[in-house]
């Protein structure tokens, strides 16, 4: 939780934080922000402190809204840089950065970086900011040890916020089944009024209109995969594909707020009409695993082992697994979850890194998601539902939905 | 133009390209592979060729969409470095980026680096493989000498998907204004039919509906602004203002296509049901302004000369303008406009850095976007159209739409 972050600062050494980007789509800067419309900003934070947001003067309004001291760009005119500078614009650049972290009181010690951001722009700022401020390090959070396991474990105000996203996630996913059912039938494939045929292009453009409906958006686009591309996991699907009756359709949904805030993330497998028996092999399995997972979730437990379980699992029913085949591209082929917040994929994960220390913590936000591919055999099933780690260490599903796998159709 | 890229790469010294982040929102990404969900990658380019663009295994399929030179991250075991590294992750995954640069046959000289990633991630990565890989040298691109410059010229496929979004645009903008026509109007405010008042929030959600419906997406927001709030250029507008007649509403919209492709930008000013003097004068000067920039615009020029003309032109109506008062917020306060492509604001810029490297080439698509702001009369005017330098000289507006400023309202 965000009253962590100093705590977490402290345990990894660290005596301030650099936040940049936009405060939309860019967790870090949302999350100490709160968001809104700022396009670009700088969050200079030492350890202990609340921070100041430096910021664009147009942005001014949208700068004050989180609350947080600010202060504008105009306080370091660049006419005034250039001159100190004289006349080179790179190092004006870097001089501006210079000031910000004096002004923020922020000159020596290691400060974490964080922000989604132009590379570009950013990079020979802090590499020119180093060499004149030498008693400052930047370095990295690859490991997620300070925001990201902050942003683990979430508020109940966060968690009411997803498990709204999962009501709208499910809103559309019923709508998307209704209109599924509602279309005829011709030579095997699902036809519109006109009798053309149903496209998955078609379909995931009512899956966006029926999210913005719902006011949220679709940044990360979704997965609507049929025959083999739903037997290669993360394969979006083929808008010119048609909806054949008896064929796996993988579909993965995971809209997020307006403007880039909490998402949600939803999976089920579907078959229009009527199952192959050995499509309805693998869902059976499926979700016998996916079952099992979700009675055995234990608040505190390492996620790990509920990825070595499903391997084993899988393993067991005569699957390949990466654990058993590290590289092999069917049967079992990714991890069984990932935490979900600012982040479609957040901490925590639920690889088996031997680093244990990815726990299901009370306020834990995770998927469970299950699934066998074949691609050569035009079949994929997954089953993904969203969790919460209750603070009383009940396991909630924020969003429940039927797993159903036939989908009835007419004709 | 892409085509352009190899020899900005030899007029800048650039040996070679890292572009990382993911194919999705992330203009030189997208710009060089074509998009598609790709949720991580990176493209390394050594001048003259095509480059690598290395990918998670389980978005093969996407990633081969490209129609580059593709190759997986399963070519590089985690625990081959690990092996490698003596355990030491951090030392792992920067021998994962050397490996891959000498794959890519890149392993000296200036690589210029690219794209929209969290920047805690690959900061470490980076300076790590400078490190390791002392020939190679990672350097900025904050000038936007080599990819920004290449795509601020336009092939005319690209200009037709940005006229396209402008039709998008345009479109939804007729129907906001249809929306609020035909509303009642009680005490001076917009009323829905049972009687509560139209909320700016509301205006926002419907734009979001038919923006989605089009098959366009908002990632960055609309501006929708009304009194205090159109004075000031970038606040967005706040989401319980209602409409109250005679205010300036500032209206900026800038979709993208689906995905994070090419956007469009727009801006008019409304007045609902009347116009006060004030605002009608300030209106007046905006829009003479206005046409008198877009009649004088001209292939070739310089874009900062029409900034100064700008400037000039609304000091000698009595504003003060950042020309005159560098510091003022009231008057003439932003650019005039702006290039637009994957990203919303690009080369060239109207900026008068007395660099005269930003022309109106042929090719380039821009805005022209001249306002008036005095917020604490809780005034504001902006007119934008995005307009393309045709290769026969002649300046288009991509997608044209009337100017008028007092919307007619029942009642």
């Amino acid at each position: 939780m965000k009253s962590d972050l100093n705590a977490l600062m402290q345990e990894n050494e660290v005596d301030g934080l650099l936040v940049v980007g936009p405060a939309m789509h860019n967790p870090a800067m949302v999350y100490l922000t709160g968001g809104g419309h700022l396009t670009g900003a700088e969050l200079i934070m030492k350890r202990g402190g609340q921070g100041i947001l430096f910021h664009g003067p147009m942005e001014r309004d949208e700068a004050a809204k989180s609350g947080l001291e600010t202060r504008s760009y105009s306080n370091y005119p660049m006419a005034d840089l250039l001159k100190e500078s004289n006349g080179d614009r790179a190092q004006a650049a870097v001089l501006k950065y210079q000031r910000m972290f004096e002004d923020a009181g922020l000159t020596r010690g290691r400060v974490a970086i964080f922000g989604v951001t132009e590379l570009g722009n950013i990079f020979p700022l802090l590499t020119g900011l180093q060499k004149r401020l030498p008693g400052l390090e930047f370095i990295g959070d690859q490991e997620g040890k300070i925001i990201k396991k902050a942003m683990a474990t979430k508020e109940s105000a966060e968690v009411e916020r997803i498990r709204r996203m999962g009501q709208i996630t499910t809103g559309v996913v019923g709508q998307v089944a209704d209109y599924l059912s509602s279309q005829r039938v011709k030579d095997g494939v699902l036809v519109n009024a006109d009798g053309s045929p149903v496209t998955i292009g078609e379909v995931k453009k009512r899956i966006n209109l029926w999210l913005s409906e719902r006011g949220a958006e679709n940044p990360e686009g979704t997965i609507f995969a049929i025959g083999r591309d739903a037997g290669v996991p993360h394969s979006s699907g083929t808008p010119t594909d048609l909806l054949r009756l008896g064929q796996t359709i993988v579909f993965d949904i995971y809209p997020c707020e307006e403007g880039g805030g909490y998402f949600y993330d939803f999976t089920r497998t579907w078959c229009l009409g009527y199952a192959p028996d050995e499509a309805q092999k693998l869902y059976e399995q499926v979700k016998e695993v996916f079952l099992t997972l979700m009675s055995e979730l234990k608040m505190g437990e390492d996620f790990s082992i509920y990825q070595r379980r499903t391997c084993e699992m899988y393993e067991a029913m005569g699957h390949p697994t990466i654990l058993g085949s590290p590289e092999t591209e069917e049967g079992y082929v990714h991890g069984v979850g990932h935490g979900v917040g600012l982040h479609i994929h957040e901490r925590p994960f639920s690889r088996m890194n031997g680093m244990n220390d990815d726990l299901l913590e009370a306020g834990v936000v995770m998927t469970i998601e299950p699934g066998l591919y074949y691609p050569e055999k035009g079949l994929g099933v997954r089953l993904e539902d969203t969790v919460w780690v209750r603070p009383d260490g009940v396991l909630e599903v924020l969003a429940p939905y039927p797993l159903d796998f036939v989908l009835p159709v007419k004709g």
